[in-house]
């Protein structure tokens, strides 16, 4: 029979996923052996449900009989309710609703933003999260290049000029999965203009903009206002929205918009009808919002503390101080034998830590230049498991 | 800047999405004139809201906390009740989870396995559903070939076999968009073989498998047993919920549901997670299910009967009686001047139509092959619209 494109065939099954798996398959064996859970530091969940003022307007918008087919790109109350949102807190100003359309998630607007651009050349920053390298890559069958970061997670402007040069669109997230780093005004600012300057299209990934740590601010490529920013949203991690499948795209480019409406169409034939109503709420209920928000910030605050801290505290351990999104990226370079390379090499510390009950994501599913180190997740990691964990890890490597 | 890719590019707006805008620009004049209101037959939207039984699921799911991110492929209670549905209402035996995948509606459903054969050769029969030609085959740069009917829309096996020969998949959509007809168990077992003998695979359409007449049964094309069916179904027509996007897709093939969750996966990260749990209770509440069932078919039929005798009562007008599905496929070859030719002649009836206030969908919209007929939907049309309808075109004949 006929084979099938290589577009779907070269996608490969999420890492992440992967790892959860093994550790469902290894946990009843671990515990019988220890009396112990495993820690959950793989996952990018949260451990909250979604506030009770947003599923009620779910429910009343189910009642008022908003049953019926979406309105292509969006339907008006929420788009109204984003506006509102960009233009306050991301200070995108002089939108209207047609710079929106209305996604399943974050994840169809980054998905349809590379499609976009299929077949083309693309870049964005390593470490990078390790659904664009997996899904939205070879799905779109875009050559993809990574500009790594320095090790303290800094800029090389020289090689992103370089490499931008070559390219028609930058994949660009802050904060940033999986490091933390909030990239600030100045350097987003750059960001832009580089590519701006050589008529590259930046694919903004905004999904942590509400996870900020030390009172930190949010800079969005969309607030510079130029034509070249596809600024892309989700409800999932700032209202634990994560099942909702809730997003949005914005940009001031004047063709977008109407291309990713009619893609949407193509392949979902719209977000359903009452959930919009529900997130139209979640954004516009500001006192509500703030509030879950805030008790969010004070718990993932007191989570990152706990790790950074800890993981701070264990020699040879090289960590940065997440300054938003629930990660944690440190350097290993120091605790891994030197003669060791390839997969052995980049999954010596995850397997120590797999043995040890600490479930961690291994560096090189977010590219090629940072596979000595570990990404940690405490989005569904309270306290104690994270005082648990650091102990197991300073017991490794003692 | 970069452009952007003819995948995208190459969409077009929906026509029937055009002609309601049409009509919504031109009702306030006419009805200033006449005094009257459009007629509207151009729509595949339901008249009635989701039935109770389903809204209360989806409300207790949300209450349940089902507010996480979904399993990949679809939830555990969803994938159940769907077999059991197949294995029933289908006759598709011996099918496990393995083979299902739950996606955003059909829509998804069908945009995922035209994915699967993205530039190769496919075709369908001719009338054609206008998505698949205006959205799925340029979404997925497909080289589309359609097979005529013939006027009574019968099938010719010999020009079946020699398109089926050249392509990689058939698309199938029984009871058919825009005709109405119900393709007979031995016209399904037919189609499923001939493709099989060629190594070709029939991406099946069954959106309107419980909108059936006169006490016919649908046979599908999965209940042959073939590998090379893979079946598209959604909840939207069935149960009244069009705005809630839910479908799924179900194949004996062994690869085809993991690339398909991969792909829906990379798409959207998975169909909203609590609205699979009212997807699940409106499959297997089978009393409520089968009464609203029940109580639609019985409006259906009134609607049908009605424009059907009323059209064929119109002299010049000749129309076949739709087995299923809530569309009606005449032609009007008689009432259109022979000498009119080209887009003059594919308005010609739509217009004078559109003129006395009735809305339909030219038949241009569904190909190349039926360009004399106009599509009537009853869908969310009443009695007496109808027969006002039908009066009007008498009028417009006379």
């Amino acid at each position: 029979m006929a084979t099938f494109h290589s577009d779907i065939t070269s996608i490969r099954l999420s890492p992440i996923v992967a790892i959860s798996e093994q550790v469902r398959q290894r946990a009843p064996e671990f515990q019988k052996a220890t009396g112990k859970e495993f820690i959950l530091f793989q996952r990018g969940e949260l451990d909250v449900p979604t506030p009770a003022y947003i599923v009620e307007a779910a429910k009343r918008a189910l009642d008022a009989g908003h049953t019926k087919y979406p309105k292509s790109g969006g339907e008006a109350p929420l788009k109204q309710a984003i506006l509102k949102k960009l233009a306050t807190y991301n200070r995108a100003h002089g939108l209207t609703a047609n710079n929106i359309v209305c996604t399943y998630g974050g994840q169809e607007a980054l998905e349809l933003s590379f499609k976009l651009f299929s077949g083309r050349k693309g870049a964005g920053f390593a470490p990078c999260w390790s659904c664009v390298l997996e899904n939205f890559v070879p799905y779109t069958n875009v050559d993809f290049t990574e500009v790594p970061l320095g090790k303290d997670f800094r800029i090389d402007y020289g090689e992103l000029e370089k490499i931008v040069k070559q390219v028609s669109f930058f994949y660009f997230n802050t904060p940033q999965n999986p490091t933390g780093k909030l990239f600030t005004e100045e350097e987003v600012r750059a960001v832009v203009e580089i590519c701006r300057n050589h008529g590259v299209f930046v694919i903004s990934d905004e999904a942590y903009e509400r996870i900020l740590f030390d009172g930190r601010t949010h800079y969005s490529p969309l607030a510079v206002g130029t034509d070249n920013v596809i600024a892309c949203y989700t409800l999932s991690k700032t209202y634990a929205m994560t099942g909702w499948r809730l997003g949005y795209l914005a940009t001031r480019h004047a063709e977008i918009p109407n291309l990713i409406t009619l893609a949407d169409y193509t392949q979902t034939a719209g977000v359903v009808t009452f959930l919009q109503y529900a997130g139209a709420e979640a954004l516009e209920n500001e006192r509500e919002g703030e509030r879950f928000i805030a008790r969010s910030t004070e718990e993932y605050t007191t989570r990152r503390s706990l790790l950074y801290d800890g993981l701070k505290s264990i020699p040879g351990i090289e960590v940065e101080k997440p300054e938003g999104a629930f990660y944690l990226f440190p350097n290993f370079t120091n605790l891994i034998p030197s003669e060791l390379t390839g997969e052995a090499r980049n999954l010596f510390v995850w397997k120590r830590l797999m043995d040890a009950g600490v479930a961690t994501v291994y560096g090189s599913c977010f590219g090629k230049h940072f596979t000595d180190n570990l990404r940690f997740s405490f989005s569904s990691t309270g306290a104690g498991k994270i005082q648990e964990g650091v102990e197991r890890m300073r017991h490794v490597f003692a």
